[in-house]
């Protein structure tokens, strides 16, 4: 079979389409919860697949220092690893390499870096990252890029978007073709829209089976954000799958898959899980505040998670206040579920060909607040 | 109905049998997990129950400290608020109090202690801690007793055990009798022969659903407390069920079941779980040594956990490297699998009238050791 997406219906640019891959076939738009080190923080695999997220994603840079790509072919690759027989995209590295700051170099060839664990030494280039990726049986992998520095001069962002696509080329090079396997590409070039266009003109040159949006929620503010993907989408050919990387809030994703997004990725859902904050239907909650102490509510009415169908706010908060494991195991699931089901009422919308009425009618219910107790 | 265990078979003094409850049905011998705060640390309850296990423990000193026996009480009570139906027996607080060094003063009323977690003065008394089981709705609720300390002068020994028979009384007079819920008093005397003898008769005066037998794993060592449970557990009621506290190896279960012993509960397979520390059926592994990070068989073949028949060891080696949360969740699981499958085997052997037999195949497997890579 081969790699592929087709178009199931589009809401102006907003598109509800299935990704069709070696792995198995993803409905988007579609939110990919983060696996950084082989596994989805605080939560099972089966609790992961129970939110009804069909994909997710790995950081090349974690698994690459532990266990080591090598240790991860040697069990078969990460879908058996982590138990986790669905698509699985991972990132270059690049993004994570570059954050190191003080330990690393980078020059036309890759970047050189040292290790936030013991310190040792590695390089990281387009034919290696992609050769990492192959060991680790990524569905899909990622072409090695720059993530350009925000804020960024002209020149800084013209250099660093033509070494990234230098880079692509290696990358697309370097990758071996597997049916239902893809490598996709990423547009760079800051919020320069001569930059950004060029940057997709060079990467349609090469070809990938599916294009990525880099460079954006890195401090650039989501209407600078949302002005790129009006200009930079368009651009992109209509029949390849389009990510956005590392986005976002709810309200992130809500603008852009009426953009035309059709992928995503965040820590968000699940890092908010380990620090008590909840995304529920009516905003945003921290369950550490006090008022949630005696509150016998489920966190979420509207939620099929086990915590919102089984557990009063009260024990949430319980858990929490005493540094339970359990407090961010189930809000880790509980947000990973609203995400999902966030997400699929937004693919729901698009099929209708009313997500402009459904957008808001969610946004509204997040300015309700909360019911008083 | 009423609360009441029977005999399905013996072997030696050895009991398979069934606690009827108000909230379920018991096979015994039981190993219940420990539910210190509300939660069996790093398992959803789910996940628990999938293990086989029927009957939890929560410790009354942590639970009344937070959330708060009253809080409890307006979530629906224990079983209600951790989403757990079934049978839940509680301590009465008496141990942990005890063990609070310093902060704690006893007289002949009760307990008077400070708050581990905020310094806050309390008072536990046969009375409010049978008071605050009611309130967390404990299927079998504890009488409040006096841990005597290891070791003891023999009339140290004897003043304690006649200060927790005056106190097992008041319990027994304290306690609201319900259909299918019970108390249980506690047999001590140390480790002198006449006192745990005097024990036992003082509570089978008294009248209990159950006999508890404590005061022992204080560090007497197993040879020491095998001798009591010797003298002490033939001069029980044959009609009641017996708890043995705070036990312990899986080595300690053999020699207690073989000794007439029904019910048990430790921190062993939970805490060993959060420290990387496997029971499994050759015996106790230590996931942190480096010779397990390229091994990819499975923890223990004959465990049917998630962990077992999904993961390899080398992976579980990973996530304990990295601090992973998913390492402690997947071992707890695997830990409390393991005790779960481990007293159902001594109840069919004890069925079977092959306990000795059992037992001595067990021991040899976990004396093989594991098998060479």
């Amino acid at each position: 079979m081969s790699f592929s997406w087709d178009c199931a219906a589009t809401d102006g640019r907003a598109r509800a389409g299935t990704l069709h891959t070696a792995h198995g076939d993803v409905e988007t738009p579609v939110f990919m919860p983060v696996g950084t080190a082989g596994t989805v923080k605080a939560m099972t695999a089966d609790a992961v697949r129970a939110t009804g997220a069909r994909m997710i994603l790995g950081n090349t840079y974690h698994l690459m220092l532990r266990p080591g790509a090598d240790r991860v072919a040697a069990l078969g690759g990460l879908h058996r690893m982590i138990d986790w027989p669905g698509p699985i995209l991972t990132d270059s590295g690049g993004f994570q390499v570059m954050s190191l700051a003080g330990l690393r170099k980078l020059d036309e060839g890759g970047v050189t870096f040292r290790s936030h664990v013991d310190g040792s030494a590695h390089r990281l280039t387009p034919e290696s990252s992609i050769a990492i990726q192959e060991k680790l049986d990524a569905t899909v992998s990622m072409a090695l890029d720059e993530c350009t520095k925000f804020p960024a001069t002209g020149e800084q962002a013209s250099d660093s978007m033509a070494l990234s696509m230098r880079w692509a080329a290696r990358s697309r090079a370097a990758f071996l073709p597997r049916p239902g396997y893809g490598l996709f590409g990423i547009v760079q070039g800051s919020t320069l829209r001569d930059l950004r266009l060029a940057s997709v003109d060079a990467l349609t040159a090469i070809g990938f089976e599916g294009y990525a949006i880099g460079g954006l929620a890195v401090g650039e503010g989501q209407e600078t954000m949302f002005g790129v993907l009006d200009y930079t989408v368009p651009a992109l050919p209509a029949d390849r799958p389009r990510y956005l990387m590392g986005v976002g809030t709810p309200d992130d994703l809500i603008g852009a898959v009426a953009r035309g997004i059709d992928m995503f990725d965040c820590v968000i859902p699940t890092r908010a899980g380990r620090t008590a904050r909840a995304y529920t239907s009516r905003g945003v909650f921290n369950l550490r505040n006090a008022r949630f102490a005696d509150d016998p509510r489920p966190l979420d009415a509207a939620c099929p998670c086990p915590l919102c169908t089984r557990h009063a706010r009260a024990y949430l908060h319980h858990l929490f206040r005493c540094e339970e494991m359990l407090g961010p195991m189930l809000l880790t699931w509980h947000n990973v579920q609203y995400y999902q089901d966030f997400m699929h009422g937004l693919r729901e919308a698009i099929v209708r060909g009313n997500l402009e009425a459904h957008a808001a009618a969610v946004r509204a219910r997040w300015g309700e607040g909360d019911d008083p107790p």
